[in-house]
């Protein structure tokens, strides 16, 4: 590989005139000071000298270069005979003869890049560029040109490719990958040609989750997560909610003292919460009457399932009411509907980046939300041959087969199920005022999966105090959290959503790993 | 207190005249209903009965009523004559012969309501309203008042008073409160005329903070912190900013293993993250391009001063740039300046109600914001005979006169201080290429005191070992981070900014508890 120093550049100028004056007086001197590395190295006159080479470290040198890049996704025939720089990624490189294949990647857009022996072009530089390895970043300058119909097999910019003048390397990658960014992005999808070639395994994907990361399915999902925190808020704020944030470490285990990390904390220990639910409440109580918060959620569970996380990402929210725990179910089913339209109409190129990698059907929802009556569910659950005693919850299974009879029934991938027993809920959940075995309680599901529990709370001290007893909780205990409501609280109800099982069951991915930047289970806290 | 069963009354009905009809009939029942309770306690025949009492728990029964409700806020003369229903705190209650004054209380607004004995108003109505808690939650209609250029002195909603038909008790306090809202509302101004006068002291509040946070100036801070995340994601949200999030639980102590809390993690142990950063700059090397992300951020600090929390929200950014870190350090001051214009113009209401209890000076900012280079802030504290060593970091005291001396010079309380020392900064900060004592490293300052500390960080493996062994850090135990930059890394900057102390410092406020919602610091981990 070639080194040559950086090419010293142009200070920000005050007019773009004096900046290309400058940069042209650079590009000379970064010519001749390439030239005297070359000198060593080639043999023969080098027509090349000063068009390529390693930029060397990027320090920001007071005599830095202005330029301005052109993004790969905007190349296209209409830019035809432009010239251009891009920095990018070398995705692949291939040398044929006298000529260099490039493959330059940003994300999930791809364009291919001619290196021609040529008047200008040495057989030095073509060497050069077949030797930069794959993954270094580049930049590199070329003039845009129309390959007509014929177009760029493998490349999202088929109808172009960059005949290149000068390639700069800006940052190097080692030569050997511990996954090729290539078999990473492979289709998994069973009925594909491609199935039997080399697939990359998770624990290595996550292992190197760096290279993992930059295949376009997980550019696509990250960036569509990102959106579903969007939407979240927006719609939320538009309904007058206010975002909150909630204390990590906590004095006492919320919900009984199972499945809670513990943390030492100066001479004594502390824990890590596993909801913000309790300090939602007290901001009700204390007049926000609606919060939202989005932040980390910690569940010691010894869970190795697709769909467990010992650390996640909550999307929670609470609103107090006027009368009924109705006005708040409906606004969350709104709200559902709110980031699925906007995931639909905002994100389809991600949806699609997604599904060139794996199987994905369509979300499907009905608007407003379709509400069930947990009764009415269990009905359903009966007509298919399933049992569910109207006491107990729901198992696994039966939640799934539950969302596909609803699916079947209602075209529906998102619903409401409502009106939970009350023997199977929390003892702060607020008991039917009618039916004594039920409860002011509802779940919300994707594509079968529970994504969101919810409630009214209870928000009177003494019912609270009875419902907590009932539940054999040592009431000393929670004190602080009954007290709470001591000082007067309106009726409220909220819930709790898992942002990466929302990802995963609206992609219909299979493990909530793939939705997750840096996951933690059990078994896994690096990197 | 009367203790009625709640009024019946309608279920959604399909139509706004079905509606009323069924509030009637549930009304005549309610009256009903009351009349049977009263009977025992009143004995002269009460004309109210069915006009007031305590609804009982608010448990949604289906037979829920459906009324609009008006915001305190938006009751003002053009309302005369008009019947509202008001839900709000009772703020004070005070009984004058046949008349009850009540103030009725939302966030920082508050109304008087006056129960009247009358035809249609019984003196136990008027005794039922004098014995009602303060801070009680009550439902109440009445008819809006003109009260002309006299006024209602005291109340927000100053030139109208509401002349009651019927209170409800929705959710009733305690009669004995830990701390009075009008006490913990009052101006803390050291020239107040109020200021000899009853106070509550930081832990009382803290202590109680669900009644704390009730205070007008309460509620409009975390309103507005709200708005600084708000203003925070939107300016870089539109610059192409992913929001993305990095997990708490980490195996490794970041920096070096001080400071950082331990958790239990199942047969293990690991730590708390201290900062995002090396999440941050892995999605960066993971082709991101530009992030950030909102989380909580852990110091096991023992410092109790009026700046430091063991647990606080962190701010943070990273952006991979071309060639110099100043294309970043300049979209963050941009993006601080966008906040500040966003604050001015959107929480003016907010600003001023924290102003009614604190003295606050407006902030003020200049755009582009102010960059001075580090050796210009040293030259600054040496005229007014502070000398800083050269390869020195500023200490609080001098940091603080520095800000004085900024604000003095410059008319502005942000600025941004510019080339640290390299010595001063961690061992990923990158070194100035043309002078060996200085840094590519960046702080910024909000009057006088740091809210964010950034920097080029190294993105050269071989340069970061060099680097890390300079600063005697086991490279074994952070080998992981180092590989990070192995597979080709862009150049990129960043930072992390406190939430509470921006907060803080905008408003001009002397302690980061009051910015914090359920602050954590060596001492309190409650509520």
């Amino acid at each position: 590989m070639v080194e040559n120093n950086p090419p010293e550049m142009s200070e920000k100028g005050d007019s773009k005139k004096a900046a290309k004056k400058e940069a042209k007086k650079a590009e000379k001197e970064a010519r001749k000071s390439a030239g005297k590395v070359e000198s060593s190295v080639v043999v023969e006159e080098d027509v090349s000298v000063g068009k390529y080479g390693n930029y060397g470290l990027i320090q920001s040198n007071s005599q830095s270069p202005i330029r301005t890049f052109t993004d790969i996704r905007l190349l296209n025939s209409s830019l035809a005979e432009s010239n251009v720089w891009i920095r990018a990624r070398l995705h692949t490189v291939r040398a044929r003869g006298k000529q260099c294949f490039i493959v330059l990647r940003q994300r999930e857009f791809t364009v291919q890049a001619l290196v021609n022996v040529s008047d200008t072009i040495s057989k030095a530089m073509v060497k050069f560029c077949s030797n930069i390895s794959k993954e270094s970043i580049v930049d590199l300058e070329g003039t845009v040109v129309d390959v007509g119909k014929k177009g760029v097999a493998g490349c999202t910019q088929g109808d172009v490719e960059l005949l290149v003048s000068q390639i700069w390397i800006v940052s190097v990658a080692v030569s050997q990958l511990p996954l090729q960014i290539e078999d990473a992005s492979r289709p998994e999808k069973s009925d594909d040609p491609e199935s039997l070639k080399i697939r990359v395994n998770q624990d290595t994907r996550l292992d190197n989750r760096i290279l993992d990361l930059r295949t376009p399915a997980n550019q696509a999902i990250f960036r569509l997560e990102a959106g579903v925190c969007r939407l979240f808020r927006e719609t939320l704020t538009r309904k007058g909610f206010v975002e909150i944030h909630t204390p990590k470490i906590i004095s006492a285990a919320s919900e009984g003292g199972a499945n809670v990390f513990e943390v030492t904390y100066f001479k004594g220990s502390a824990y890590l919460a596993q909801s913000p639910q309790l300090y939602k409440q007290m901001a009700i109580a204390a007049d926000f009457d609606k919060v939202f918060t989005i932040g980390a959620v910690f569940r010691a569970e010894d869970s190795n399932t697709h769909r467990h996380l010992t650390e996640f990402t909550g999307l929670d929210l609470e609103m107090a009411f006027h009368y009924h725990y109705h006005e708040v179910m409906l606004t969350i089913g709104d709200m559902f509907n709110a980031i699925f339209k906007g995931l639909r109409d905002e994100y389809a190129v991600e949806i699609a980046a997604v599904g060139n990698q794996f199987s994905v059907e369509p979300f499907t929802f009905l608007d407003p939300a379709l509400v069930l009556k947990y009764d009415e569910g269990r009905a359903l659950l009966a007509e298919a041959g399933v049992e569910v005693g109207s006491e107990d919850d729901l198992s696994t299974p039966a939640e799934k087969l539950l969302g596909r009879l609803v699916k079947a029934k209602y075209d529906t991938d998102f619903y409401i199920l409502d009106k939970y027993p009350l023997a199977v809920r929390p003892f702060y959940t607020m008991p039917d005022p009618e039916n004594p075995i039920l409860s002011n309680s509802y779940d919300m599901f994707m594509r079968g999966e529970e994504v969101m529990s919810g409630a009214q709370r209870v928000h009177d001290p003494q019912l609270l105090t009875e419902r907590a007893k009932h539940h054999g909780i040592d009431v000393s205990k929670i004190a602080a959290y009954i007290d709470s409501f001591k000082y007067g609280c309106p009726p409220h109800a909220g819930g709790g959503i898992g942002l990466e099982r929302v990802v995963m069951l609206y992609l219909g991915l299979d493990n909530i790993r793939k939705t997750a930047m840096f996951p933690r289970d059990p078994k896994r806290i690096t990197p």
